[in-house]
């Protein structure tokens, strides 16, 4: 891993060559998907099939080979071992009650004039959530994605999981079903997203699609962004540790190494206060690398984009930190209640030495769908809010209509839309 | 303006024609845009200097004569008369005591376990507001954009209005005043979006985008989306009045002309239950645009994308407002706020005969940027919350770490992920 000093001259310039990371977008994945979604949009059904059966080795003839029911979602849960079950039924309960607390209620208040003000919250009608297949099935992913809408009201979660070769996934068929999803099509990559975004004979138009894909499903989800809403274009996961040395060496080295495994384009930096602090993780994790059956893509990982960096204390720590905007933020440090304040940029602040990223991952409560590669200091996780939206009430009084009635005529006339005006102006009563 | 009877059989695709827009992106704007990006990102003050002076007809000769300070909007807002000054701050003061009501809070729970759960909100470092120059610079636009950031407390709101000619328009300036605007470039086009978001040597760079704007500057937004959030890239403006017959027909005819009148391309639908007060309006409308000053619009607009429906009653009419999504949606009813929670899908719902649209455009408080081309069914009005953001909070206590760690570890080790298992593992005590 890359040491730095942030006593050091060129210490910023070396930070920024650590977080960039080249986004932009492949014009030949742009053209390809262009021709699926037109394609979709166009044939509907018959496209669908005839892209399945071509990207995913499958031999689908109609839509219902590529549709499974609730019944077939549950039927997965069963087949699965007991303590899985329950560890799904736990994660799913703990996601639902973190995200019961997120759920926006309609207010309004009144005037002295009786003039009413307010915001009416709604649930989306439908949505689309996007779960990839084979080897980056994540029954965890499929729980974060569908949670937050069933919590929100959403009446409809279509979800889309391709099946290579056929081949489903029970655990991640299971999740749909503790998750509270409708309906699922075995159907991924850009075909899938078009038929969400335009529907088809079979599969009904969403209003918001989520969830991760490859380059082909994210360059897809740009594309119909505006004909739906999307979640963000998510970037490699990135962890950072701050450490004061009171959290075990292997503990951190273990939590940098669970954000490694994930791909060889994750990030995992650390920063600690002491060189002693930083040589100890790295001796834990020259140990620890010798079980890891993902070695290769930690080594990879860490050795391009790992870092370790020496700050002077915690408070430059957490200037730093603010600077990265990390997706997951550990404030591996004593009071780290007293700290977390200090962080204005961050998706998920995980707080004390007991708190590994992979508790938030999976069960802790709140989402794992996080703003990745500094998005975090605009954007937020993904939560109920998401699938939920607010429209304006405005009921103006008779009384009402005559102050504002002067402002706004004024303010058209300025603006030289006489329309405006009069319409105001009509509602006065002199 | 067109006649639709929803017992016609072919009504569903009648309204799908009205409603259908051709929203296609123009790949030569573009790739103009792709190359004033690229060049400002590379050269910086440089770039930006010599597209202005290119595109609107300026001569500065370096930033500082395309810069305005807080003195300089103070004596903008000085010079107007004080009718209009008025109603700035009349306007300003009651948008912002609305868009209090929006802002987000931080909050926490504990388990019984000890572990702390929550949401930690933060305001955006820095925006950007995007102000249109020329004929279609409207104070009110920059009231509504740069408002809900101050109330936010976003620190420093930057904005760029470009000056065809040099010519500045003072009410804009003024607007910016009362609003909290911390500085203004008087740039504007992709150029300004691109120096928002990468910054330059003077221009500082922004987390977030906020703003209408033309073609080039929708494009550009597109273009840097992720570097920088950005909000909604706006369609044409439209509002829809559903209409019981208890509204003076001249007012609604009023508030379908001040859709109308923004622009050729804008959309106003009435909806009546009966036949009698739709041939009122349409009256109404013959009589009144005789002195309309933006007639021609007004007639293009309404000739073009206008329609009036007849539905049977308004249960009917509710559930086409839900299909049309609209950006306004005037109940123009009696007990309006009976028939509002029947509305899924609206930006603004305006309730009542003396609740004009054009009210809420200036001043009733709630915000006028607005979500377009049916977007409503899956986003809000621009608000406060768009200027915060929320980060995850998690404090798991020991006890925590033991029944959540057995959890995460079966879940991981189901996923393949041995180290995230491991992380969890690392905390149990046997």
């Amino acid at each position: 891993m890359k040491l730095l000093n942030t006593q050091s001259a060129d210490f910023q310039s070396a930070l920024q060559a650590l977080l960039a990371f080249e986004t932009a977008q492949d014009p030949k994945i742009d053209q390809i998907v262009a021709d699926i979604c037109a394609d979709v949009q166009k044939r509907g059904d018959a496209a669908v099939i005839e892209y399945s059966n071509r990207f995913d080795g499958t031999s689908a003839q109609s839509m219902a080979d590529l549709t499974l029911t609730q019944a077939d979602l549950q039927a997965a849960f069963e087949r699965l071992p007991a303590n899985v079950q329950t560890a799904l039924q736990q994660s799913a309960a703990r996601v639902e009650s973190y995200h019961q607390r997120q759920k926006m209620q309609s207010w309004h208040y009144t005037d002295e004039d009786g003039t009413l003000l307010g915001q009416q919250i709604s649930a989306l009608d439908r949505v689309g959530i996007y779960v990839p297949g084979g080897k980056a099935a994540y029954p965890s992913s499929v729980i974060m994605n569908a949670m937050p809408a069933h919590v929100a009201g959403v009446p409809e979660i279509i979800m889309v999981v391709p099946t290579p070769g056929g081949e489903r996934n029970d655990i991640v068929l299971a999740a749909a079903f503790v998750a509270g999803v409708t309906r699922v099509f075995t159907i991924g990559g850009a075909q899938a997203v078009a038929a969400l975004a335009y529907g088809t004979e079979t599969v009904p138009q969403v209003d918001k699609i989520t969830g991760p894909g490859n380059a082909f499903v994210a360059a897809a989800k740009r594309r119909v962004f505006g004909v739906v809403g999307i979640d963000m274009v998510a970037g490699p996961s990135e962890i950072l540790v701050i450490a004061d040395g009171s959290t075990p060496a292997e503990w951190v080295a273990m939590d940098l190494f669970s954000q490694a495994e994930h791909d060889e384009i994750a990030q995992a930096i650390l920063i600690a206060t002491s060189q002693q602090y930083l040589d100890d993780v790295q001796a834990a994790m020259d140990k620890l690398i010798q079980e890891m059956p993902r070695r290769a893509i930690i080594e990879a990982s860490l050795g391009n984009r790992g870092a370790m960096i020496l700050a002077k204390d915690l408070d430059e720590a957490c200037e730093i930190a603010n600077y990265i905007a990390p997706e997951h933020l550990e404030l591996s440090v004593e009071n780290a209640q007293e700290w977390a304040p200090k962080i204005r940029h961050a998706g998920a602040i995980f707080m004390g030495k007991y708190t590994s990223e992979s508790l938030g991952d999976y069960c802790a409560g709140p989402n794992h769908v996080l703003p990745t590669s500094r998005t975090a200091r605009f954007s937020s996780p993904l939560g109920t809010y998401d699938f939920q939206k607010r429209s304006s009430l405005i009921q103006v009084s008779e009384a009402g209509a005559q102050s504002l009635g002067k402002i706004a005529s004024t303010l058209a006339h300025g603006e030289m839309l006489t329309a405006h005006a009069r319409a105001a102006e009509f509602r006065l009563k002199d």
